[in-house]
């Protein structure tokens, strides 16, 4: 937060408020992490219980984005925060907004993660799914490492490790529509799994996003709709090579 | 904006500049419909290079979202406003974070189209398609008029069709996955349709936020993540019946 600001008790006040906000956003994410893991376990597994504790805690997560708006409009009308203050709480309105839609995407991998029990499993047992989900699941605990430590360059890290998240996708898409071509009996099973890579696909892109508002936030320049090497670059200011 | 303000220099500029803003979302929206609408027809008529032009013009999408998130920020740290004013603001920063998501999925249905020109097209030429994408269309247009008049009764009912939306998706999406199992060598072009009816489904989705923006922007109440019947009594304080 700002360090130029005099001490005081309506200061300390303001401080306390700021630093509440950041608690409760990093307790959301670390929900929406526990929402991913659970999700993709239940997947690997075929556990139902899990998946179903998944779907009914989505509404702990809509709570933490509704409840941390209401924080940071209050800090907007009560202490008209200026410079990094201002960029902190502009900041945190966009990442819990991601964080909502990851939780979102969690939900939806663990309703595949029902269908999906239902029906006879393939041998590797979901490996390479659960595999992708792994990665996204370091996407966003590094991102939200990122923002607890207002850390630029492993947000840029993470930002870059999307990339090899998309490969992963991409390669099980391609591996299952071959198995719906070559037997259309599996149509109905790899249809899940699809919606299921795509669900955790979407959630690198989340994380990503929430990757740039940390490098916003603390260079207070706005790096989204550019490249990766673009991105390094605003962020650290050195041409990546 | 707040009507019990004073007059004066300092803040004629503040209204001009919250006009400016509100002209500036109006204007990302046309664009955003413009691009709706050019995807669908792409689509529906095979145009190459229609759809050509809507994957190029994302940039401008994504410019709007910039430029107006720099405006609001601008405006936070030298007016601090407050009340409705600050609700506003807030209201703009969620509203244009959808607008530009609705321009990816306008882009990724033009992809579609890309694919889709290249292959035998079917008798009906996409013609439930693109009847859902004019579903999605309208829901965009009615969700911008309402934020353009702050008309709340507009906002519940253009919430309210996004179920019509959720079915028209479903049905297409059924009908896909039969063609598919009939006939697995139409899989490759169903999964350009599933790919290109989700990215539609998605955009009504993202209506229905800008609705839930308006609420709060008028009322002052949370309405998301609740029933849609809900929403119509804390929007309009009346039970629906």
């Amino acid at each position: 937060m700002e360090k130029t600001r005099l001490g005081g008790h309506y200061l300390e006040k303001y401080d306390e408020e700021l630093e509440a906000i950041r608690n409760r956003v990093l307790s959301m994410g670390g929900l929406v992490e526990e929402q991913i893991s659970h999700a993709i376990t239940a997947l690997g597994s075929g556990d139902v219980g899990l998946a179903e504790e998944v779907v009914q805690n989505d509404m702990k997560v809509n709570g933490f984005e509704v409840g941390i708006d209401e924080q940071c409009s209050q800090v907007l009308a009560r202490h008209q925060p200026a410079a990094s203050d201002l960029r902190f709480v502009i900041a945190v309105i966009k990442t819990i907004t991601d964080l909502e839609r990851i939780g979102d995407q969690a939900e939806r991998v663990a309703r595949m993660a029902l269908q999906l029990a239902r029906k006879d499993r393939p041998k590797n047992q979901y490996a390479d799914v659960v595999s992708l989900g792994e990665r996204v699941l370091a996407m966003v605990h590094g991102a939200l490492d990122a923002f607890a430590r207002m850390d630029v360059e492993a947000a840029v890290q993470v930002a870059r490790s999307d990339v090899a998240v998309d490969n992963d996708y991409e390669s099980i898409m391609r591996q299952s529509i071959t198995f719906m071509m070559e037997d259309p009996r599996t149509i109905s099973r790899a249809m899940d799994v699809i919606w299921a890579i795509r669900a955790l696909e979407r959630i690198g892109d989340h994380a990503r996003n929430m990757c740039e508002y940390v490098v916003y936030l603390v260079k207070g320049k706005d790096v989204r709709h550019i490249s990766l090497d673009q991105l390094e670059e605003a962020a650290l200011g050195k041409k990546p090579g």
